[in-house]
């Protein structure tokens, strides 16, 4: 391709129907229903990469993808309207929410600076209908100070080892740092804001279900240092369903000019 | 039945497989489903009445209803269960959230001081596709000063008529008394809030309707008096598409003892 433009798109899904964001061999993957409908408008595109990988059922409504299609095809279809191009192609559990130019080497994935996720919990002893493939439904009551003094037990540099799944064929460095861990409550509905440099496999659903087990009493709140400490897996706390989890926004160092 | 006991149950649903809660000829009303799980466990109970009629595809989360049960009943399924019990007889997308006696003569109907409802609207050129079916995808942006200007109009004592669908059949009074009329705005979210002593048939979706087109530049915020005092249907805004509505809470004055 003569003269490519890299193209950053914000990409929103419900994860319900879809086996993750990565294209699957025998499932059907976000990644690849975006990446057809791209290829349907400009034939020339390189393949669509994204910023992260979200499990079966977990949604996003922040996730970045990257790709290049021609410079001088920008010219017939101006950027501004290629999500409304794009999601005439797509189902309607994925749009692209926005689309801009970035730098030609600019890459969602290694320039991210940094993630944040949201988990929706209902707690309540019936689930919210409306909130059905859209929060995890915890029955017994929570006990909201006790999450909310364990939460930042959470924040800085640690090596997370206990709080992802399991992945022995693959040795990485297991060390992240988390800048946010709140928890809010409105009513019954609680929601979790996470947010760190990078996250282990499963590692936001081991935290949240770790900070709910604190809630339920399971799990003292003094614990979760232990917990981190013991870098053993089978100390924390369960991990929270794939529905309530969300990929909020991904950052990206002060955007360059292209 | 020898010793009735008049039960009333708080009832949520996402509406948009049912033609609204009411017992319909032809299509299914969440009423009927509901009564028809109470009629499997209770066999002996009466029929179920609701206090309000939600139209196709509105929602409820805080809908009640009352019917009567044979108090020896009550001996062997205590209250508190009644919930999980119900719940087994009930699709996910409607759950009784809560039951509880209730005098012998409480009418959920009659007896109701007032009602809030929620409208959700997503303003965005992309609709978020975690909200298909939960709010309105108002894609032109939103002036949210002239809405908030706007909203506190409809305060107070007025004559609605303006802003009830037309039933030329139906002669009704038609003052009501609005107490709330808020808009909240989270990024590309609305919540509006609207509670009053009662609603005229589409009520709430003409309010919102109007104050959507007062935060798209096509009704001054101002006109909102005249419209109201017009008492013609034609000059305030559209309904608001019935998927954003929530009938969130209906308020009772203080519980007597049974």
């Amino acid at each position: 391709m003569d003269e490519p433009a890299r193209i950053k798109l914000t990409i929103a899904y419900d994860g319900t129907r879809y086996a993750g964001w990565q294209v699957q061999k025998n499932d059907l993957g976000v990644q690849q229903v975006v990446q057809e409908a791209i290829a349907r408008v400009f034939p020339e595109a390189t393949p669509l990469h994204g910023s992260s990988r979200t499990d079966t059922g977990v949604h996003a409504i922040g996730m970045v993808g990257h790709f290049d299609l021609s410079r001088a095809r920008l010219k017939t279809l101006p950027i501004r309207k290629l999500p409304l191009t794009l999601n005439a192609h797509l189902p309607p559990d994925i749009r692209v929410m926005a689309a801009a130019r970035a730098a030609n080497d600019f890459n969602s994935r290694f320039d991210a600076s940094g993630k944040q996720y949201r988990y929706f919990v209902w707690n309540h002893h019936a689930m919210n209908p409306l909130l059905v493939n859209r929060a995890w439904n915890v029955r017994r009551k929570l006990n909201v100070a006790a999450m909310k003094n364990a939460a930042p037990l959470f924040l800085g540099r640690h090596d997370f080892r206990s709080l992802a799944a399991t992945r022995p064929y693959v040795i990485e460095d297991t060390v992240r740092t988390l800048t946010r861990c709140d928890v809010k409550r409105s009513g019954d509905f609680f929601t979790f804001i996470i947010e760190g440099d990078g996250f282990l496999y499963k590692m936001c659903r081991a935290i949240v279900g770790t900070l709910v087990q604190v809630g339920e009493g399971k799990i003292a709140p003094e614990d979760v240092t232990a917990i981190l400490e013991g870098r053993d897996r089978r100390r924390a706390g369960v991990n929270a369903p794939a529905c309530g989890l969300v990929l909020w926004k991904v950052f990206y160092p002060k955007a360059r000019k292209t």
